[in-house]
């Protein structure tokens, strides 16, 4: 079943940059610094993921594909690139640095999308082949949703043995199990 | 490792309500009502569970420990009582109750305990037998995480199919497969 709206997809992505910041601004290092384990993202490095998702993902592939159709594959975009790339700033700083990008590329994704816009025009992904604006556009709102559950769940991870026998009603610390 | 501190838990606990209130205040009933299935639980009714739990369950437990250590076990507590009680609402009304219920429940919480709190002190559940102080108070903070993690990922269902090839990246919609 096919469910995306424009309107709907950008009520979620103007949402989310505040209500991420209500739930980590200020918040203490023993959350903010949590991890699943070696080689996994704490909530601050999801963070910066985000910020370079804003910049190098998505209005890019978005006017990419406006402009070229299926013609030429999206240029390579490093899904780790926030990584190396991403100054270490406070989180409180990382929080409005979000907040603002996202507001810009809103008002971008506005001036692209015009009323008659088909929304099942394809661009060329280098890995899937040929992706729908639609698709795209889906996956901004899904990959926010994504890395929130992310976030919530290496929170939790924190206190994993201090919920005691509570751990089994607990279905985010269940998950990591498999 | 055991990483339960007072202070950070009530960090956490007081910026759920505000987080939540962020994404979801104002939202199109698409993302409201969406689901994983029958007899699962939508973004309201997730709500809904929240503000019930902080009325039946973490207060009175505590408060029941305190008062009555191991001696006797807690009173039951039903958790699909939402279900039933919660009248039908909107979204912002219930949000802005459960940030009150919150906000009364923290003050309570630093009214019951006090600097020589023992937190190892235990309480009597039904079904599990001696739990710790501490192992409720981090039970609270953690069931916070999943219901988010939750609310989340059946919003992230209503684009399941609209998101197309990169379902397979999108980890918040592999897990509900297995």
């Amino acid at each position: 079943m096919m469910n995306f709206n424009l309107i709907e997809a950008i009520g979620l992505l103007e949402r989310m940059p505040k209500s991420l910041e209500q739930l980590l601004s200020g918040l203490s290092d023993g959350w903010l610094e949590s991890r699943e384990g070696e080689g996994t993202w704490n909530a601050v490095e999801v963070v910066d993921h985000l910020i370079e998702a804003e910049r190098s993902n998505w209005i890019p592939r978005i006017s990419f594909l406006l402009q070229e159709g299926a013609s030429k594959p999206f240029p390579p975009f490093d899904r780790f690139s926030h990584l190396k790339n991403e100054p270490d700033r406070s989180i409180d700083s990382k929080l409005q640095t979000f907040r603002q990008v996202r507001s810009y590329n809103i008002d971008r994704l506005k001036e692209l999308l015009h009323t008659d816009t088909n929304f099942n025009q394809t661009g060329l992904h280098p890995e899937f082949g040929e992706v729908k604006l639609s698709e795209l556009i889906s996956t901004w709102v899904v990959h926010d949703l994504t890395h929130t559950a992310q976030i919530v769940r290496v929170m939790a991870e924190r206190y994993r043995s201090d919920v005691g026998p509570w751990v089994q009603y607990l279905g985010i610390l269940k998950r990591t199990e498999t």
